[in-house]
């Protein structure tokens, strides 16, 4: 069945039915002009998301269940990156009257299953018509005793990342040459090769290549819980370590010096990226989309996380294991010859 | 300049300059991962909408100033609605990299006078490309003591709205047969006639012409204050009011019979629609995007808005002035013969 004939109204309907549990401080959800929330005692948390389809998803690689994970995720993380815990969500829908009900149903389920993982409750929306591409937005909100902002760090701090990095983009680099969607889901965490990969006959291990598949096209927020009684200051790595450590050190305004050889790369990517003719330390400085959480942290604190760096006064360098230094900046930096 | 020129972090640094000031409320605003706010004691409200280009709105009719006027109105209605007062907005934005920074800019000036007018706070956003059209989104967030749902009409209440209705959709006839904008804007109400409608010789006088251009191009949110006492259900006007009604009586699982005649039609739209040749009743009744209040009260309580009908126990009813009944639902109802 198509969206046109469904009607809005009834695809209202349909979503309802998806989204049927409500949280116990939710007064009214979905069905009304607004969402209304009982009032809490902590500061409130609130970013915003869009996707546009041919700008951050092409359902040539991607599954609609995917672009519907990747939505609930990237927001998250930004409530995370606050040092919070996400709640509530909005979700924003323009998509085609030709729509096939199925392309939207599988969008819901990957909204759902991610909203389920997160602890998310959908409170609202807004369906409508789009011209030609897909656009989708999404709101989250959430609360934070104490938030940690980007402009914390101090001089001394430790710096630190929650995993490796680099390798949703080596992800990213394999779909495109593979040139179609491989249909991982949130809940089959320890699924077998698909058969589109397996008639390919690969040398590589389906396992690795399974690993930074699912870090692109299924991204996990990373929870800050264990980090804030330590963090000084937090930011998630969505564009890259070195563009959004800048972020960070000028809204801190202070400088930064990463040790080359600490930055964690994955057994995973080591091996594929190379297979594809890509630097993995290139991936891992420059690459987005971790969804790793970058933070600083005073050099007392016992931190469980990986250390890669320290916070200057000003200037900001990377360090190879030779103890020689390279300038960064936003834009990326000088490459290493490996 | 084009946006692909100025590129988004440009981008972003032009329009924090757009919304410096900030609320004693607001912790962190624009350029963290998300938006902080201190705890209130009052119950949140949230919604979103989302407005796309050839869909919501065509630049052959609108200015980028009006679109961005707009896009908050119907957000701040929507909390209106639920007897709430808005105080924050996320903006997503999404526009093809060649548009011109001056649309940008007009775009923003429109957003920023409306959000002026309502006393919100800009707190957070999302930039970037689109494919095609311009998508935008917003959400707008609030507070309330005690909201207002569509669930609480009683049989017996009154039925009100707080302004005549299909004003809105005649502007809009009235401007598709123009077929190119018109520049009005929030701040100069009192405009004199726009040389572009002067040069057509109308044989309609331009101060009622005007105003319906305005209701359509310029909508004004209702505030609900001095209704908060005596509403028991509430719900804005943006489908029409026997769309929303129904909606109203749907969530309250009542009926409601409603007066022909005191469905308040303005002068403006009964000459306009008539030189038109579009029936205003008809207008008034299905027209959308009016964005006045439509709400009940018991007859008891006295209320300063316009009574149209009363709530009854099931039957959906519009009376004529020979006390003549016809059904209603939400997809209308058979027209009058005027």
């Amino acid at each position: 069945m198509k969206l046109s004939s469904a009607g809005e109204l009834k695809l209202l309907e349909h979503i309802r039915k998806f989204f049927p549990v409500r949280a116990k401080n939710i007064i009214t959800g979905i069905g009304d002009d607004a969402a209304v929330i009982k009032a809490s005692d902590k500061s409130l948390l609130a970013t915003t998301d869009m996707m546009i389809e041919g700008i951050h998803f092409d359902l040539d690689y991607v599954t609609p269940y995917q672009v519907g994970c990747k939505l609930v995720a990237v927001n998250v993380s930004d409530i995370y990156a606050m040092g919070g815990k996400p709640s509530f969500m909005l979700l924003g829908m323009a998509v085609d009257k030709n729509a096939d009900m199925n392309f939207i149903d599988m969008f819901f389920s990957g909204i759902k299953d991610a909203m389920d993982y997160y602890s998310l409750s959908l409170v609202g929306g807004d369906v409508s018509a789009s011209k030609n591409s897909i656009a989708l937005s999404a709101t989250v909100m959430g609360y934070a005793g104490k938030s940690i902002l980007r402009s914390g760090a101090r001089i001394g701090d430790r710096i630190y990342v929650t995993g490796s990095l680099g390798d949703s983009a080596c992800g990213l680099e394999f779909l495109k040459r593979l040139g179609r969607p491989v249909p991982l889901r949130l809940k089959d965490k320890h699924s077998g090769e698909p058969a589109c990969l397996r008639k390919m006959k690969m040398n590589l291990p389906w396992n690795k290549v399974g690993l930074l598949l699912r870090r692109h096209l299924l991204p996990e927020a990373r929870s800050p819980v264990v980090h804030l009684q330590s963090a000084t200051s937090m930011i998630d790595i969505s564009d890259g370590l070195l563009l959004d450590l800048s972020r960070l050190c000028d809204e801190s305004r202070v400088g930064a010096k990463i040790y080359l050889e600490k930055v964690p790369i994955s057994a995973g990517l080591r091996e594929v990226a190379i297979h594809l003719g890509l630097s993995p330390i290139n991936l891992a400085l420059s690459g987005g989309e971790d969804y790793e959480l970058l933070f600083s942290a005073p050099a007392a604190k016992k931190v469980k996380a990986i250390y890669i760096g320290d916070i200057l006064k000003s200037k900001r360098v990377i360090v190879d294991a030779k103890g020689k230094e390279k300038p960064f900046s936003a834009e990326g930096y000088q490459h290493f010859h490996e």
